[in-house]
């Protein structure tokens, strides 16, 4: 097995803290037991050519093995599910059902969590987005909640009392989703969904998950110093 | 080679005409030579239980291949893809660069995308996203479409004047790059793009396209006054 590089901030302020988008590929690295390394990235780089190079919007996560980069945390986690039966079980079936369920998590589920975030951030800084003032952004939050209630509902209705998507247990699918609610559930968002909540509880409490949080937390600590307005 | 069964809608109003998702598998499975059949699901029946059964946001398309049935375009197409060198190159590092740009497709500029055709939808009919009226929708879009710019802007830099996203050629990257555009350029969002719209002209002149679109209006077109408002 040859190693792995991924790439993640050095720092970034509390509102982003423990939500990074790293964690989804550091705690698939955990659950696979695949060793890794961490190259930082330093925050406000982003729009640099050498960041670009490696990721055409200028994010992080990435991640390098055998001197090939890709991007995007879907496939990232993907590549390395297929090198773990701890993620990924060996029947075309579940595997099948598993890329499925990725895709969902990232295309039907995000995108509606996205633009609750993205509401947010305009109702934080609406000149920034061109907006007059954050009432614009307060008044479109219900509707696009509304919006994301329902795709929450349908996951809901597939789990079906189950705490699984795939297999009767944990895979990526389950790793996947639970990282595109993540942000969701540290807005308060899925009050009116219980049993999603409880499913992010499950699979957010594995150790996997926990030493992930805990190592970029770590990091952003170590740098504080350094960012912090003086 | 086993047999590929695909779902489609029998019809849908004008507005999603052309747009609708399960183009992006009968492209991908024209261009990979792949026989396949269209299941039609009546509209409307979306909610129902067999629906919900195979894709559980009620949603199409979904494939079935010996037996076995997925859903989200993006697991599909890149299950055609893995069937067809047409679609993704053998070499290991342009199916990484693939992969990565078909998440890109759907976790980058998608979303972006998708809150437009949203702040549409509840622009056209507020009361029923319960908002209380157009304005607010009409206020939000200007801040969106500046998120979706810039996403642009980061495809066309990747880009660079060339008019593929891997290896050179055709692949399944520019498959879905080009198919998660196709609202955005029905409703001229990519006016201030002109190496973007350029690169969707190209591919979606490729016959496989050009016959999806035909294939998938034909069958509207057999529905049409069996739908249409007496
Ligand atoms: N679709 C991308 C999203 C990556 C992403 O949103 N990264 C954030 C951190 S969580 C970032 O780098 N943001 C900085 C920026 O956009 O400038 C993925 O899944 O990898
Ligand atoms: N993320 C899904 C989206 C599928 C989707 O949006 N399907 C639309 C047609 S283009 C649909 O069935 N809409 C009906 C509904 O949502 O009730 C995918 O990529 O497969």
């Amino acid at each position: 097995m040859s190693a792995i590089t991924i790439t993640a901030y050095d720092w970034v302020p509390d509102i982003a803290k423990g939500q990074v988008r790293d964690l989804r590929l550091r705690w698939a690295l955990e659950e696979a037991g695949l060793p890794y390394k961490v190259e930082l990235v330093a925050q406000g780089s982003q729009g640099e050519p050498a960041n670009l190079k490696r990721q055409p919007f200028g994010q992080i996560p990435t991640m390098e093995q055998d001197g090939v980069t890709m991007f995007e945390t879907g496939a990232c986690v993907w590549r390395i599910a297929e090198q773990s039966e701890a993620l990924l079980p060996s029947g075309r079936a579940e595997r099948d059902a598993c890329l499925s369920w990725v895709f969902a998590a990232l295309n039907s589920v995000e995108p509606a969590a996205f633009m609750l975030g993205f509401l947010r951030f305009c109702e934080m800084e609406p000149a920034r987005f061109g907006l007059k003032d954050a009432q614009t952004a307060k008044d479109m939050n219900p509707a696009a909640k509304g919006h994301f209630d329902q795709r929450l509902k349908r996951v809901a209705g597939a789990l079906d009392g189950r705490s699984h998507l795939v297999a009767g247990r944990f895979t990526v699918a389950d790793l996947m989703m639970t990282s595109v609610l993540v942000s969701a559930e540290k807005r308060g968002l899925m009050a009116d969904h219980p049993e999603i909540a409880a499913y992010f509880e499950l699979h957010a409490s594995r150790p996997g998950y926990r030493k992930a949080i805990a190592d970029q937390l770590a990091t952003f600590a170590e740098h504080e110093a350094h960012y912090a307005r003086g």
